[in-house]
C-alpha cells in the first residue's frame, strides 16, 4: 500500500486579523483529507502580534499566544518537518503580523526564525509548498525569486516584487505553480471572495502538490 | 429566477472547548455555498461561560464574549431571522456551554432565551432545523418530541431520551432526518472522526434541507 503523503500545515493564530484565516485553514486541511493526505499542524509559541476585536476591527486590551490560538483550529504538536511531504501556509492577517512583520515593515519585514527554517528545510528538500492569501508574501521574502501570485492587489505585488519575486495576476480559484521551487500559489481572501471559492481555491493547491 | 435558499448558521463562539467547532461551522458554511444556498452568522452577546486553554484543555482566567470571538469563523450582524428559509447549529462544547448549560446540568439545562426564541420561531414556521454534533442536545431540549442523533455515545442518548426526544444511533456522515419537524442531525465530532468525514456530515445535512 502507498503511503499517505503529509502536509505540514503552518498557522499563525485563529481568526483572519490577528491569526490565521479560519476558512482557508480548515478548507485546506479538508482538501488534504479528502485527496486521501494527511496533515499536522504547527504554529510558533510566540505572543500574537495584538488581538482584533473581529466584530469591530478594533484592537483589545488583551495578550494571546499564537501556538495556543491556533490549537483551536486543531491541536497540533510539534515534530519533526523531516517527516513531512509538503508544507501549507494558509492565510490571514497573522501569517504578516505573527510569522513575518509584512503587515508592518512590507518588504523589508522581519521573519520569525523557526518558520523561515521550516520553509529552508522543506525547501532545500525539493518538498512542495502551497501558500494561500498573503501567505505567498511570506514566502517571496524568504526564499526571492519565485513566482507566486496574490491576486490582483497592485501595492502587495509590488512589495513582493521588490522582494526578488515575480508576481502573477490570478482571479478565484487560480493557481501560480512555479515549477522548478515547487511552489504552488493561490490568492483566496486576497480577492473578494465567498467560501466556495476559497474550498477551489484551497483543493486546487492540494490537488497540484499531491500529483507531484 | 429561482432565490437562493437563506440559513440561518447559530454561533456560540470559536473553538471547540468552548465554542463552536471551527470544522463544523467552516464545513457547514462551505456546504451551504456549494449546494447554491446563502447564510448569515449569529450569535448572543453574552460572556463565554469560561475560556479554555485549546492546547492543554485548562480553564484560562480570562473573559470572552459568544458575538465576538464568533466573529472569528465570520463577521456576523443579527438580523430578522423571519428572512431566513432555514437554522443550522454547527457543534462544539460551547454549544452545550453558551447557548445552554447541557454540559453542566444534563436534561435539566437552562437554554439562552434569545436562541430558544429563534429556534421555536423557526420551527413554529415549519423551517427545516439542522444540527451537528452535541447540537441536537439543545434543539431536543427545546422541543422536546423530535428524533435526532449524536452518534453513539449512551450517556449523551440517555440524557436526550430524558428531555423527551427518541435518539437513533448513527456512524460517520450518517444523518437522521425527522421528517415531520424538519429536522435534520448527524454526529460529526461526537465520534472520533476525520474533518473528510465532518465534511461528508455537513453536506448530508445542508443537501438534504436544500431538497425540501
Amino acid at each position: 500500500m502507498e503511503s499517505k503523503k503529509r502536509f505540514a500545515v503552518i498557522l499563525a493564530g485563529s481568526g483572519v486579523y490577528d491569526g490565521s484565516e479560519i476558512h482557508e485553514a480548515t478548507l485546506s486541511m479538508y482538501a488534504i483529507a479528502k485527496n486521501g493526505g494527511e496533515y499536522q499542524l504547527f504554529a510558533p509559541n510566540i505572543d500574537q502580534h495584538h488581538v482584533i476585536n473581529h466584530l469591530t476591527g478594533e484592537e483589545m486590551p488583551e495578550k494571546r499566544n499564537v501556538l495556543i490560538e491556533s490549537a483551536r483550529i486543531a491541536r497540533g504538536n510539534v515534530t519533526d518537518l523531516n517527516e513531512f511531504d509538503a508544507i501549507l501556509f494558509p492565510g490571514g492577517f497573522g501569517v504578516a503580523k505573527n510569522l513575518c512583520s509584512f503587515a508592518f515593515n512590507g518588504p523589508d519585514c522581519q521573519v520569525n526564525p523557526d518558520v523561515e527554517n521550516a520553509l529552508k528545510e522543506m525547501h532545500s528538500a525539493k518538498k512542495p509548498i502551497g501558500a494561500l492569501c498573503i501567505a505567498p508574501a511570506l514566502i517571496a521574502k524568504i526564499l526571492g525569486s519565485v513566482e507566486v501570485t496574490i491576486g490582483q492587489d497592485a501595492d502587495t505585488a509590488e512589495a513582493i516584487t521588490q522582494m526578488g519575486a515575480i508576481h502573477v495576476n490570478t482571479n478565484h480559484g487560480e493557481i501560480i505553480f512555479d515549477k522548478e521551487n515547487k511552489l504552488v500559489t493561490t490568492p483566496c481572501y486576497m480577492l473578494d471572495a465567498t467560501i466556495a471559492q476559497i474550498g477551489e481555491g484551497a483543493e486546487n493547491v492540494v490537488k497540484t502538490i499531491m500529483a507531484l
